[in-house]
């Protein structure tokens, strides 16, 4: 059970996401080094994690079995070529670039190095998204009809950020696409056509000559109609929904509810059979936190003296239920 | 951010379900090295996660800074002892003994021996329970008035197992009893009163003069009343869900239902603000699966060329947004 | 499709809401006469509904088909009693009288009248209850294993209610202990063991002698367990909620979420499957809409000019669909 | 309190509805006459509901104080004219007529003759939808951003129905047209764009140049847009929802779950906060029940000895509470 070792560049807000998972929750993945263009954030964050700091991209390959691009979106194409020229395989966050032509030159250059990349669409790997599209894939859904997507952001992002994000359709709408593409075209076909509706609900944005909400009405190959809708600012919260209906049965993913599987006249969502399913990290808290107490001589949450009251107690409802009486009980005996 | 390295005693169930945390998902713990009194078993667990295996229990201790006890229940006391005289902190499996004299030695000895001891309360450090704790701790429910809280498995145990488990209540009941006192009595004192009442739906456990379900009613320093329903067989499913009223709020925590606190007319639910909230495993998931590939050698899921058909499609709803037309696209080009 | 003229004995909440029933939501009963102690409130509510008062009791018998009694308790037997001797069948509000041996006495009173008599249990008229009730019959849960009920009210009554109530269980848990006969006792059998708790969170109820909360456990013939948990102040709303075991399903009735049904690995619930049963009240609520505006002489809400406004914005569609080009509306034309 | 009586026109499966809403449902309206164009048929409902039945609709008109119209569209016009210059309200199914000129014709008799005419878009008067209509038009989602309905039928109509039914948008998308410009146009303004797509998914819809599945974009006079699905097949049941998001709140109405109103972080429900709320239609139903007991001579579901039966269970609850004992009890005493 090997580890790969990353070396990340970048220590954005993502690049620090994807510092904490390669450090301390990925199972294959670990953090072997750190870059960024701001030295001393890198430095920040591979102290916080306890790894060897590069102080330029091409010492951050050197040290890396494969590299994970998290920069601002105008370097993704260089450094992905850089590494893949390197033989490093490339882990890059979406877009290559907001440049077809680049795109298509990075990709290529990529194949040409014989090493893989992979983009950053990260639904494909949430357990209900990847769940529902398994189960599509399968023909549990019988033929695709239609398609709905919301991806929606709470706030909307600062201005400057906008400048550079390629529009909102390249920026936003590309998750849902390649969702739509991932999902359902596996049984309904490509995508054929595209009709896209803007609006600027903010003045701010109108301003800019951008919008914050968008509907984007699919057509795929087999006839099924699809409608995306975004926005940067939903307020209520961060949404990233879907609805596919089919001839057999309709798939609802609209977290924090469980995934929804429609049949007729009946809705279904699976439950937990045993404490794992039930309790996915509940188990590996307990040995972290108890590691914690190792490591820093905090005292555990949970000590023999709680587990001596839970087992008088339980000795009480034995005797209760032997006796058909009430027991009295006094804590800390 | 150095890592705790735990010896793992117990290759059953729950050892096993220890060592894929221990060696994959856990922060700041990770697996030192495996101990079973099946050698073979032991061999294979740690083989299957690259650790070294210990022929005797005296071997782990020594090879390891803190020990995890997941043996069967009848050795968790001496295991505990021997691993704090040897001044290792150990993690035990609940129960320490299903003999009361036996578990107040272990205690005492634990501590004579100065090292921490943590009890596998496992429910103490889901994410779910935490908060509601948390919250009920820090006064958001005023004064708690009931406490309800079910635990049922799905089928039950063999027959062969439930000889040594000590009885159902010290067996099944001491997780909800152990939470009755963390959740509620925070704020409505020491359990005071218990009474228990038991039934056998299942003649199998009729015959062996055992039970598979019960209902046992609690008293609370405070004089609220809670009760406690278990169940070997609920049979839908694995069942783990509490209710507790409170004079201004009243929490629900039913998975894989959102946490839900209810006050006066009406009943809500936290939603996602960002993406890392509404995807707290999909950025581990896409690099460990990147990982796999590098590993392995397998292609990624997803490619350049699905990010340049991705871009395309967004590339045709920029423009349809900018043209009032719809525009149909190629894909594959 | 003959309508039976009630003759309604009593004004106070219940009385009111019977009235409201009677006159204008009942199908086959219909309200023909209103009788009150308080002669001012009875000519109030008759008027309301159109319908002569009666001065006397025995007046009220006279005018009705039929007697609903919703006098205050104390009344209940005497009424029902006189009622029934006149032949008339009766309606009484629970309980028929807080005394066993009067209870007795008029049910004996009533069937040696030979007229029907029905008690005020509205649980077993619920769509929800009703329909878990019939599939829990006719076998759909296999043997019940467990059985959970609760009964919370938001607000507690007022203490001048309380001194007349007949005490908690009596007031409040006969509710739940008749469903747990009706609901559970056909396939469970009767109740053969009942054991009670109670606690007052207010102390306004421990002045009195009284509580305020109650848990009840319950065994029936097959020897499952029930549990009843009941309060007079839930603060968050009022619940009235159950939960079936069975050894092949498991039914949940929580309003306002559907009913909902769980099998193994699966919970689910049923879907609406034309536009009356998920519009069971809006057919009956726009006639009695348009009825008030022609009664009262109001304007419609829904006119002509907003059917051809719609009928626009239809053709609108039609059009674009046709010709794939967005159509600017102008309405009000 | 005066009933107004309804002449029924047309008894089909809409006017069957409606015959039985105005027999038994109603509080305002009532049924008076019946008529249809196939004798028999009328005579059949009149008979069931005890009214006279008319053999010409002028016959109809004569004995009525409102008439409603729920004929084949066809005749829609023609008798609403009819009933209007006869001085009589009108209450006409949706469409008036499939033709614009006949539409407006029809509005400006019926507004000649100084009549009131509600035509039947039945969601206005659904308890949720109406409770959103006014909570939005108070204006508690601020600014509207975005709107999404969904109507979807279950299983596809008979292909005779079709060739008279004006089309798709007109049949079906006519509804949510009507509510776009209910619920959102309060406070969004008028609707000034619509661009339609449509799909036939089944080849019986393709084959008559039909479509069964639809997606209308719309923009508001504030330059929010809406996306209204339509499909005459979702197979999984009858879908009739909404979303209407808002710089203050976002509400849905998404039936069987209760209306979901959504603010920054959170997502609520209201809860019942008596049993009037809890129970809207089960007190209705008992006396119902019990009237038919008088009419029909059957047996009550609740007897007295029922009460007899909760009374003495109650008794034993109240003696356990004060003993601290189990209280067997022995039913049927």
């Amino acid at each position: 059970m090997r580890r790969v070792g990353f070396g990340l560049a970048g220590t954005g807000r993502m690049g620090r996401v994807h510092a904490g998972n390669l450090a301390g929750r990925c199972a294959v993945a670990e953090l072997a080094c750190v870059y960024d263009a701001d030295g001393e954030r890198a430095a920040a964050v591979a102290a916080e994690h306890g790894v060897p700091v590069a102080t330029t991209f091409a010492e951050l390959v050197e040290r890396s079995e494969a590299v994970a691009v998290a920069t601002p979106t105008g370097s993704h194409a260089e450094l992905t070529v850089t590494a893949a020229q390197a033989g490093r395989p490339v882990f890059c966050e979406k877009p290559l670039s907001l440049d077809r032509a680049t795109t298509v030159a990075t990709i290529e250059a990529v194949e040409a190095a014989g090493v893989p990349l992979q983009v950053g669409f990260h639904r494909r790997f949430d357990p209900d998204w990847a769940a529902a599209a398994a189960r599509i894939a399968a023909g549990e859904l019988g033929e695709v009809t239609y398609f709905r997507t919301s991806l929606r952001d709470m706030t909307p992002p600062d201005p400057n950020f906008l400048a550079g994000s390629g529009g909102f359709f390249v920026d936003v709408t590309v998750h849902d696409l390649d969702v739509a593409r991932w999902l359902v075209g596996a049984v309904a076909g490509d995508i054929t056509e595209v009709t896209a509706h803007g609006a600027a609900s903010d003045p701010a944005f109108a301003a800019l000559g951008d919008i914050d909400t968008a509907v984007c009405v699919l057509r795929f190959a087999n006839g099924a109609l699809g409608v995306i809708d975004n926005s940067r600012s939903a307020r209520y919260g961060y949404e990233c929904s879907t609805e596919v209906v089919g001839t057999l049965a309709t798939v609802r993913v609209e977290a924090p509810r469980p995934v929804e599987w429609r049949t007729p006249g009946q809705a279904a969502y699976p439950l937990a059979r045993d404490f794992e399913e039930r309790y996915p990290t509940a188990y590996t808290a307990e040995l972290d936190a108890f590691a914690r107490c190792v490591r820093d001589g905090t005292p555990p949450l949970i000590t023999g003296r709680d587990a001596l009251a839970a087992f008088d107690l339980a000795s009480a409802a034995t005797e209760s239920w032997r006796t058909g009486m009430t027991v009295t009980v006094k804590e800390n005996t």
